[in-house]
Order: C-alpha cells, then sequence, then structure tokens
C-alpha cells in the first residue's frame, strides 16, 4: 500500500533538527522524502508495522507529531502535485 | 472523500509565510489545519476542483511544492496519529 508520513517538529533548535534527518532517514528506507516534511513510502503490513514502531521510537511525543496516512487506491488516482516535485517514479521507464 | 493537502514553502522570508497563511485560510474553508503545512478536508469533486483551483492560484509555482492526496476509506482506518494532535472530528460527540 502507498502511505503518507507527515511529521511536524520545531526545527528552530539542533534537537528539532535531528529528530527530523532521523525520522527522513527511517522514512527513506522505504519511500521518498517529497517535501520537507512528508515523505511518501510503499510497504506492505509487516513493514507498515515496524516503520510505526521505528517512527514511535525517534520521536517526541510532547512536542512532535506524526500522522501517518494510507492512500487511495491507485497512486495516480490519489496524488495531484502541483509546482516543485522531487519524485522519482520507481515504476517509471528509465531515461539515459 | 477525505483529502490531504501538503504545502511545503520556504517559510524564511515574509513572502513565504504570507503565501502558507493564504493557503491555510483557503484550507480552513473545507478543513483543518493538523501540522505546520497539512491540512486535512472533507470535500465532493466540485469542492475539491474549487479548492485546487484557488490554491493554484495562490502558489509560487517555482518556489512551492502543493500535494493534494485522496485518503483511502474510511477515515479511521487511513489516519493514524501519534503525539501532538490538534484534529477536531466534527461527527464526535460533543462534550459541553
Amino acid at each position: 500500500m502507498e502511505i503518507i508520513v507527515a511529521y511536524d517538529v520545531s526545527t528552530e533548535d539542533s534537537a528539532g533538527r535531528r529528530r527530523l534527518r532521523r525520522v527522513a532517514k527511517v522514512c527513506e528506507g522505504c519511500g521518498q522524502r517529497v517535501q520537507f516534511s512528508v515523505f511518501e513510502c510503499r510497504v506492505n503490513e509487516t513493514e507498515l508495522r515496524r516503520l510505526t514502531h521505528r517512527l514511535v521510537d525517534e520521536m517526541d511525543h510532547e512536542l512532535d507529531s506524526l500522522r501517518i496516512y494510507r492512500l487511495a487506491e491507485p497512486r495516480s488516482r490519489a496524488v495531484t502535485v502541483f509546482g516543485r516535485d522531487r519524485y522519482f517514479d520507481p515504476d517509471g521507464p528509465l531515461i539515459l
């Protein structure tokens, strides 16, 4: 399934920036960073449980907000993008 | 349908902060701000078209990124929240 991970943290202090970096690293293990604090991942149920567990371990529950969204299928209908887009479609054609 | 609007803009300059304020105002007309730059809205197809049109008008296409996601149904399965949560469920019980 396709999921969105949205992570809200104050990056005004170095501890917040460090937590965001660590969250980004965990998410990039199963997907892509598409905005400053939004990640798109493709996971199965087991990977989702594991990902959630790791993110919950990294976050500060008093200060941060973590939201995980399950997208409608298919992806092409669920996502619309305007402006800058740094998403790379792993299923798309590879142009060399 | 339930949608997520994620808006990425540099808020280091006042023009970026102003665009984010304007985007937030548009989104709050049909939903809630749940993170600094993430909004949850419930819309029908007509409202989605109108909302998209207004957001595209507000944004800077060179600098900003706007992503609109359509969530899986039902909402209770599509959204999982950890940490701070400022979402108010309009269908929930009203406790006075």
